[in-house]
């Protein structure tokens, strides 16, 4: 299995690499193969309890694309990268989420959903007792969004995380608000321009002394 | 470059080799070189405007690892892994904050603090109408677990994502709220013990097709 392992050198050259991109290059189409791997870093992320309380929208049609560029305050990446994808929460995740979750696992595991009803109430137990579910269900997208990312760059493929969009206008657009979904955030991905001059500049981090701390 | 990249296939294999290890094999360090791989895809973690709201405490003093056991429901990852990383936000961003972030970029980018006075605006206007901020900075928190947890899984390196811990304890024990920060989620990171039945679990995932939808 080592020879399909990274180094670390290799992941920090990666890491090193990416960036947030301005300017995609239209011409180019991620691979069958690569994109595949893209989508699975999304269904293969880690979630609390395993409860998945997202759904990923990958808009392909060019013309959805441009109706969205404009609540997107123009930025391009939304039509010019290959793939774009919108990270949506499940909104009000409740009990029927987790009754679905735990009849997923029965089914998965080769077990039934009875033999799970302890699991099954502790999770509903914290449900209830969680203030604010769609922002907990928020962070969960972000681990996605993270590992999307980090899987495309060390693949060699482009990304541009983007906050700056009209949510309620995405929702709309894309028809989430009907089906109970939330737009979250934003991911474009694809290859850099060779135009885009933001590809060389250096990273601007704080040192890792300032944002590591032993103890 | 192309030799440093992974394939599509290598990462589909190691993000299903991936899974939240219940029990860690407390005789495996993770090496140092490794391990700065580790760091720094925490520091490298991309954030909203690259500010960076968070600071990241690994803790590697027994002693506190073991207080901190009682206060994380008694999961034993926290004191069996090699490394544990507890993610804090910054409390309160503000616009000191803004201003220690431009002084950074100023520095690295060889320019001047007045001469990106107009992004500066931007970044206090957003800043001043998030009606949340600190949770839009444990947002961002949650990016740097899943590029840490991923960056780790390429390199075959084990994590399992807490929420469970208490963290105003955490806070407290590790003197986090005396700084300013505060702890949003723990990963600890290391090996997987031969004794973990979890390991060898199917993971249970919704269909690719349920989670994922072309537009």
């Amino acid at each position: 299995m080592s020879d399909v392992l990274l180094s670390p050198e290799a992941a920090i050259h990666q890491l090193q690499w990416r960036y947030a991109v301005k300017k995609f290059d239209s011409s180019k189409i991620i691979p069958d193969a690569t994109w595949t791997a893209l989508e699975q870093s999304l269904v293969l992320a880690p979630s609390s309890f395993g409860l998945q309380p997202w759904k990923f929208f990958v808009v392909k049609n060019p013309e959805v694309r441009s109706q969205l560029l404009e609540h997107s305050w123009n930025q391009a990446q939304v039509v010019d990268a290959s793939h774009l994808v919108v990270l949506a929460i499940k909104k009000d995740m409740n009990d029927t989420d987790v009754d679905r979750y735990i009849a997923r696992q029965a089914e998965v595991h080769g077990t039934t959903v009875d033999a799970l009803a302890g699991y099954t109430g502790m999770i509903k137990g914290f449900m209830g007792r969680n203030t604010n579910v769609d922002n907990w269900s928020s962070r969960q997208v972000y681990i996605a969004l993270g590992q999307y990312m980090t899987t495309a760059a060390m693949m060699g493929i482009d990304t541009c995380p983007i906050e700056g969009f009209i949510a309620p206008k995405y929702d709309e657009i894309l028809g989430l608000a009907a089906l109970g979904y939330a737009a979250i955030v934003v991911c474009p991905a694809g290859y850099r321009s060779a135009e885009d001059k933001y590809a060389t500049m250096p990273k601007v981090r704080f040192a890792t002394d300032d944002v590591v701390a032993y103890i």
